[in-house]
């Protein structure tokens, strides 16, 4: 058996990547392979590139954040949201959100998401952990969306001490399933926040193809809509590892810097967490990225919606399309080599477009789809 | 304020820090920096970079360490140390041994370290978050080093449910004040854990520097002479980022993947975590990073041995020397830009060297040193 | 507002509990209450009252549970179950799920319980905070029980690291609504379990009632059908405060005594914890609570289930009642004094039987009803 | 091996009870046992067991605190205090500390006390527990007491974020070896946590001691000389089981009840736990045992004093003595029953009058110890 975390990965994903092994890794391969697996499957952008190289030619810099680069990135940021607001950085999004929830809330105190949410489904329990236990409440929602209403419900639902106090809605911005919440939507739920107390949270791990989708700026999704603390996705668009957390509520970063260098998340060698975020901030690298990622997804959704036997299981707003296959279609592409995430029990098909997914790519996929349908 | 943790840094040393901030670090000096203050203010060697910049060739590549470049770094780490081993990434030094502790006590388990161990004095209570309470008792023992005699005494010291049982001896190598332990001061660590039933974790963020300065085979160290757990440090020795946990004990890492991915330590991209190890360990470059530190830090000591009014407080067995400057000396130093750590209430100052300070950087900070003593 | 908890309890009992302030508790009511709002609205039964009196009687005696009484009450307690076990005393409930719970899994575990089950719904978070963030994965299941089919799904639902890893079933006997668990259906579970490498853990806070409705031997529903560790509840079958957690597979309970002192649960005066279980020890005095307790719930669906208006909403296997009321009835039966639990949006009300509750108050209720039902 | 905790209890009186457990406890002694083992040693005093029964005559109460009997207790404790302030009641001392200081507290926080402090020495890492792991930064100090000046040491020591940041003071009233923190004291103390942003706790497991001791209001050295929580012991003076969390800063309280819950602190059957308190309370017996028990120190010092070869370790200023017996006679004594903890490696013994010692056997050990050590 592996020592390595690999070996007991994602099981969905696992027989696909068989073939990757074989590959001599030193060796660039003439035809660097993208797919549709996840949008962290990709590289790092060449500007984001540039910037890590670029930050290793200074010599020895402070270490901890403690540098001009680091310095430079808080700056850019505060610029880029248009308001003053703390802002960290972390590896992960795991960390990103589980600490930013932690800042919000103690033990006995309870998070209000989605059932699909990520904090739920895909962090091991990272929030209840770095919290010290506190619990999710899950909401249903169409599109993969809170509502007003479910937060209400789950709010006013128990007021007894023998269940915990809810204190922060968390949204996901765009969400697990492609949708992107308006900024109606993202005010209406901050209304029903603020009569209730709660803190609101944004998992921007997609949060550039948010923006892209609903053309804001990024205030307008945010701080001016309520938003207390978003976790800034970086990785999945273009970094090669780092994501940011930003306190529009600077009261609420009181000593957050302690809880990060206590967590494992304070890099010492910030400079090369930190620098490569001038590479995406730079000449709207970040927002360059996500529209062509969205753009991808938009052309793989036209291409497959008119594929008989073939449909679209949720409306395509940001860079996911999902897709009901026909399971010997997917199996069928799968052996081709394809990768791309498939659920449990059904055909649907999840495939996730990045930075540097390529229109031909997208063109051959659905080409091979349309045979495959028709071939049946 | 700041909104960056830079601003909230370790004071001791930002005061000299305020130079870096003026330059534009997208200009590449002429004069890359080269200074004392830690081998984490160091770049990233060129192999590690060069790998890393590889493993950006391939496209999309599995996430989370299911990549081929994960598990070609995991098995080179397993000849490294000639054992069936289980190698884990994670991104820094205080995830690496909370984690690594976390795994071995629970939360009424205590952990034995020296009094200046990192864990204890600069980990901000990492080791004590992560296992949920777990105490450190700390003894004191000559050159940074623990002792038989004093694990056994603080074993003993308490048999009762209201203190917490001892479960784990924690060791750096190299230690903070970088002094080394040899391969028989481990085995007699050992034996004493071993009737006492102790499991031993390694501090090894400076790992290297100590295979270098011994000059025995990793393995004499480590599972040879008794270690259970090594935290395997690679910022110090030339990486961007991250250190690798390397569970001799197998039936130790039972489900330690999932206790990263919950605890925020699991990369996506994970090959770029991974991929610049093999940089470090290809044509033995750890090793030859380590023994230039290690000879650098030997010749500041020889060249400030023989200053009058110069005084080294330990004998620098690895990268670090500890040295004792006439106050005012101390502070020429910095007012020239040169940047050490000085221990507050004395003038004892730390010079680290780094896989590449430059023997003219420790010429020149020694002659300014001569010189400075010798005008009062 | 006051300062005590109870001005923030559960507000479904607040109304109806204001009268209760206004009474001169010194004095002692010519006409004790008896409601049906909980078990735990009983006072201490009259032998459990005499072993405390009696155990103030010896003088001085070691704390922290060496007492003589305390080794009489464990070994009482081996001789019931007939087989060697490990005996320790907490103060409530929720630490004794808790404490168990958290022996049984680490952080990034979870545990598999019905939707309905204590652990899920009242206990605000607590098995998450002492396991330091393990997940409850919760199942739907006719009459409040889990079903083999169910734990299946759950164990094999995901299989990556990505979610927390099951690790233990927990059954509630008898359930949150009055049903039990037959030997037959434990077994089942437990053979799923034995399978999927789960432990099996039982919250016994009624436990007594299970075994006295099922008429078994407590070991043929306990070790005997495979659990591993049960809450074995106290105060709810008369004593004033404590319950006990019995580990059947001693190897689990390994340092627990550390857990417990560490968590606030080890009770330095324990014979006054212990001596009253002697009470309920002696002569069966337990099992003949229970069975009082059992059958006045029988008694009360006997009378309500032949009223028009009235349902019964689960079939009555314990101690428990739930009856469907007309919303005007509960009411009015509120107005009147009665004290009961009502669900949220339903006209629902759960009828709780104790060791000490009368025929007479019973019959009381039940004509009440009958005539307020009439009277529509 | 005993399932009970009692089996691995402090290993220091362990040899000492072996006795105890030949009694049959259903037979009250004839001649009760008074020792000096500790305060907890002792049994429940009269008007707290009467109150006890007496609140078991009044037939079925609300739970979890929402009864007569507690809210009647909160407003006698906050009489007391002369100043509205929030209570709660808790299972023991370390429950109590340990939560009180999580709540002034966060992870990456930490907590200064005395380096005999009881939350140190004797709660098994209790407070880390509760804390998430917030770290114990113990000082020196004459008479076992904290100092302005070492705690202004200890808050300067550090200010970088990669340790933990002091946030309170925890002092013990009494102290662990029965010296009394003086009004001057405690409010000297209180300017410099003022200074420093530091919140005050108190420890006042034997608080009624020190209150008898200072002859002054409670209120004296609580709130009115800048304490902001006080742990208010019962359980040694003269309760079954049970402490009381007082909140002079009512803000600190918020939601405490949440916290007490999810740590197993509530209790069901509240009025068990709240009710023996107005015995303490009513007739000022609370103090009457305590003044009782410091005279009996007196009395015990005063003989002691006398004794040719004995001499007192600290002045006793509560309910315990610190002697140095000659070893030999320390032997002897324990060989003839008599109990009282010993400090390892030396001939330091403590003995500790509890409110129910008396005078006779105080004079029948001291008379003891005067012929064992002139007959040596």
């Amino acid at each position: 058996m592996a020592g390595s975390p690999a070996a007991r990965d994602h099981p969905l994903t696992r027989a696909s990547f068989k073939q990757g092994h074989q590959r001599d890794p030193m060796t660039a391969p003439t035809d660097p392979i993208q797919h549709f697996a996840s949008d962290n499957y990709a590289g790092i952008c060449p500007e984001a590139l540039q910037a890590l190289i670029q930050a290793n030619t200074s010599g020895h810099e402070p270490a901890y954040g403690d540098d001009s680069w680091t310095a430079q990135v808080c700056d850019r940021i505060r610029d880029l949201f248009q308001t003053d607001c703390e802002v960290f950085f972390v590896f992960n999004g795991t960390a990103a959100n589980s600490l930013a929830l932690a800042s919000l809330c103690q033990s006995y105190h309870s998070v209000i998401c989605h059932e699909l949410a990520h904090i739920e489904t895909d962090e091991c329990g990272g929030p209840e952990f770095f919290s010290g236990g506190s619990k999710l409440l899950t909401a249903k929602g169409e599109n993969g969306k809170l509502t007003p209403d479910a937060i209400e419900e789950l709010v006013t639902k128990r007021a007894d001490i023998h269940y915990p106090k809810p204190k922060v809605v968390a949204l996901t911005q765009a969400t697990e399933i492609g949708t992107v919440y308006t900024v109606e939507e993202i005010r209406a739920i901050a209304a029903i926040a603020k009569r209730r107390h709660l803190k609101i949270h944004m998992d921007g791990a997609r949060f550039a193809n948010a923006v892209a989708t609903l053309n804001v700026h990024p205030s307008e999704i945010t701080w001016r809509a309520g938003v207390d603390v978003l976790c800034f996705g970086g990785t999945k668009n273009g970094l090669p590892v780092g994501e940011a957390v930003v306190f529009f509520d600077k009261a609420l970063a009181a000593d957050f810097a302690y809880r990060l260098k206590q967590a494992g998340q304070l890099a010492s060698k910030m400079r090369f967490i930190s620098a490569p975020w001038l590479g995406l901030l730079d000449n709207g690298v970040w927002l360059r990225n996500a529209r062509h990622a969205n753009a991808m997804a938009s052309l793989m959704a036209e291409r497959l919606a008119g594929i008989p036997g073939v449909s679209l299981l949720f409306k395509p707003e940001s860079n996911a399309v999902f897709a009901e296959l026909p399971a010997h279609v997917a199996s069928a592409l799968r052996a081709k080599g394809w990768r791309f995430y498939q659920f449990i029990g059904s055909g649907g098909c999840r495939l996730m477009c990045a930075w540097d997914t390529e229109r031909e790519t997208v063109e051959r996929f659905a080409a091979e789809v349309r045979a495959l349908c028709a071939s049946t």
